[in-house]
């Protein structure tokens, strides 16, 4: 399972930049970029400290031409992200450079690197486990630093050490079992009835602490789908641009084949709040917000969190309360806006037809009430839970699905347990929790599954 | 004018990739790094060796949260792309990152740099000249890779060389004249009718020389703007395809406010040829082309070179006629397609009618016939422009204008110096021709024109 070959790829984003990395990982790495390099100082990389940068040109060896002036950094094994030779090629950000130099390399030996390839070697190479190179696209993906801090706890293996410690307790208690089995006539002592249901409950405990911190995990890796409605000429679009005035977090640019996607997120107390149908607000501003209802009803199945903006300047009207009706099941803010104008309608007026709804008065052409509203979203969206900074959230599917299965597995052997069937029924359930729970670290995972976790990476890392 | 403060960027693309930097330049960029970076192995960056890197992780001081694993890399002046102490933060390329750890950089003391800032530095240090600080730009914006060895050999020095020749022959002349007026009792020889006048042609020779390589240097850096039109179902679409699929450049983004446009770039001979309306013809497919003339026409005064698709299974419509017609005075190729199926037109026909237009056969569908499209377009294109690989070719306006005004003034010496008058006239041109010159290395140009220059760079460079 080892890699023996030399691979490599274009580090960066390949996008105009200021610099662009090519990094060649691999057995051969250092002979390959000895062969495209020419150091200014005419020595070899061959003979180069480890962790020490050259300055020169990359000269296609084919036909002796220039490709760029660059800085290499050589990084020899076993000190590496890969644990492998790596050379990095530090060189002007143009994608046309990146790719020529990419394709000298190429020439000279290596293999195109698949997408999160660096990364596979480091976690088969034994750096890093599952759970951390996982956490590695999940930093690189971050949209906000909430997100960004429960990546970087997985990185130094925060979810490991969780993981580990179960396993560690399913492993002593199947050593245990397993004992008494085989060795019966050693009258090694069967479990207490009370001491092996204690047992399992406590790792039962450890599981279910960290399934009830996979909600908070999923919304802020993935964000909460937002819609904002309300009738035309509400104020949607000025609430709209306040949010994003002062919450606005990275743009993300998702790669179509022909025309870029791109999605307005905003940063609200960590979370990502990612406005649906950004478009369709703005331009409805264009046109005096004459879509209204019926653009708004679409988006409210698709929705996670509904913003329903209403004008206090102006009566109630009929759409106003078909919306109030249309959000009752759904998790919904309603905000009252225009409270710079005069009042025609109030707020008890509002309170007494959607009385469950949290409520937010604003005047979002001044900003008003935003903060206020932030407050609001969080509350509702991290509904009694608890908010712990330092704690280890389980933000990946993957992760929950294995938790849940183990979690299933221990259950199963209460069950058994009580049942008053033998230990060999027993462990084989804790066989199968203590697989399940191997996933996460990927002691106990097939190749092919590795395979497609990778396969989902970016290309370089 | 020498840069005494400290400036920090990201400097790859702010997009996902695996590996993004942080850069930072100047007399505080080392003790910058240290207050935020801390070594695995202990080491203070102060005392490391120059082009050296070291492994661990960027912590926040204020809050000493974890923001990173990183190597910095450790560049110190005067050896460095802009001669003062540089630091590069290697971290995992996600956006959230970049930025955190730019902005911990940024309270430490940086200032964050404006676009091209590194360069201006490396500028104002002396490093380089402008025509090499522009080929930076050039060099990675470059869209084929003609156009990327035109602005190696700026960054080379190609074009310095050049320009500083021809006004060495300008300091030469002028150093003459300027002796035979303030030192006339030393009785140095005024020029001989004709040895003025020689060095003056000589001049403006090498002036003529490069001011011809503009057209073909034009158009490497800039492509042209291309229509490719035609009446419904005559195959605009295979064409492109075909185009698409072997000759596709590099995709450019050009970053909008609120979403990217995408331009399709072919790489015909080293020529990008920039499909105008591809979301037209694509479209027009899915709607069984019906668009036709009427979006053709549209084009044809944007574009500066036409290709006209016409269905040779077909008899010529009078919309064919019509498009005939309206391409007689433009820059075109007559695309003669679906030789796949039986023919109702002749070639003949088409050539009798548009004789002066190059004409190819193609069947699109089965990319037959575009290798001799793409010959056909170079030709055309570049015709009667000998090509010469390794000549230092005029891209940039600014310096075609500096060039152009150079030659007006060389060209007024000799109306000058005809009309007899005295030595002091000629030197006031010879003097502006000298000055025109200078504008190319930046010897001779004001702060605001320079940092004018520098603007358009992108961040980080």
């Amino acid at each position: 399972m080892y890699p023996t070959d030399t691979i490599a790829a274009i580090s960066t984003s390949v996008n105009e930049g200021g610099i662009g990395i090519v990094r060649i990982s691999g057995p051969k790495a250092i002979e390959i970029a000895d062969k495209i390099f020419k150091s200014i100082q005419n020595k070899s990389l061959a003979d180069v400290d480890s962790y020490t940068a050259h300055y020169g040109n990359i000269i296609d060896p084919k036909t002796e031409q220039l490709i760029d002036e660059v800085i290499t950094l050589v990084m020899k094994a076993p000190k590496t992200y890969t644990t492998e030779d790596i050379v990095e090629i530090d060189c002007h950000g143009g994608t046309v450079i990146l790719r020529k130099i990419l394709d000298v390399v190429l020439q000279q030996g290596a293999r195109l690197a698949e997408p999160g390839e660096f990364t596979k070697r480091a976690f088969l190479n034994g750096r890093m486990d599952l759970s951390q190179a996982e956490a590695v696209i999940d930093l690189i993906r971050s949209k906000t630093e909430a997100n960004m801090e429960v990546a970087l706890d997985h990185l130094e293996g925060g979810l490991a050490k969780k993981v580990n410690d179960i396993r560690q307790d399913l492993v002593s208690l199947l050593a245990h079992l397993e004992a008494t089995i085989d060795f019966p006539e050693d009258e090694i002592d069967d479990f207490e009835s009370n001491e092996l249901d204690n047992r399992i409950n406590q790792v039962l405990n450890k599981v279910d602490n960290l399934l009830e911190t996979s909600k908070r995990g999923k919304i802020l890796k993935e964000g909460i789908e937002t819609a904002i409605i309300g009738r035309p000429n509400v104020g949607k679009s000025s609430l709209l641009n306040a949010l994003l005035r002062e919450k606005r977090a990275i743009v993300t640019e998702v790669p179509g084949t022909t025309r870029d996607v791109i999605e307005e997120v905003i940063n609200i107390g960590g979370i990502p709040i990612k406005i649906i149908d950004t478009a369709g607000i703005r331009e409805a501003k264009d046109q005096v917000e004459k879509i209204g209802i019926e653009r708004s009803e679409k988006f409210l199945d698709k929705a996670d969190l509904i913003l329903l903006v209403l004008d206090m300047s102006r009566e109630l009207s009929k759409e106003d309360h078909d919306l109030i009706a249309a959000i009752k099941n759904k998790q919904a803010v309603i905000i009252a806006n225009k409270l710079d104008l005069e009042a025609e309608v109030s707020i008890d007026e509002i309170k007494e037809i959607a009385s469950d709804k949290p409520l937010v008065k604003t005047a979002a052409i001044d900003n008003q009430g935003i903060d206020k509203l932030e407050k609001v979203i969080s509350d509702l969206v991290f509904s009694g839970d608890v908010e712990a900074q330092s704690q280890t959230l389980i933000t990946n599917m993957r992760h929950k699905n294995a938790l849940d299965r183990a979690k299933q597995s221990l259950l199963d052997v209460k069950e058994t347990f009580e049942r008053g069937l033998p230990n060999d029924f027993i462990t084989i359930d804790l066989r199968e929790a203590l697989e399940a729970v191997g996933e996460i670290t990927g002691d106990t995972l097939g190749e092919d599954i590795i395979d497609q976790i990778f396969a989902d990476f970016c290309l370089g890392k």
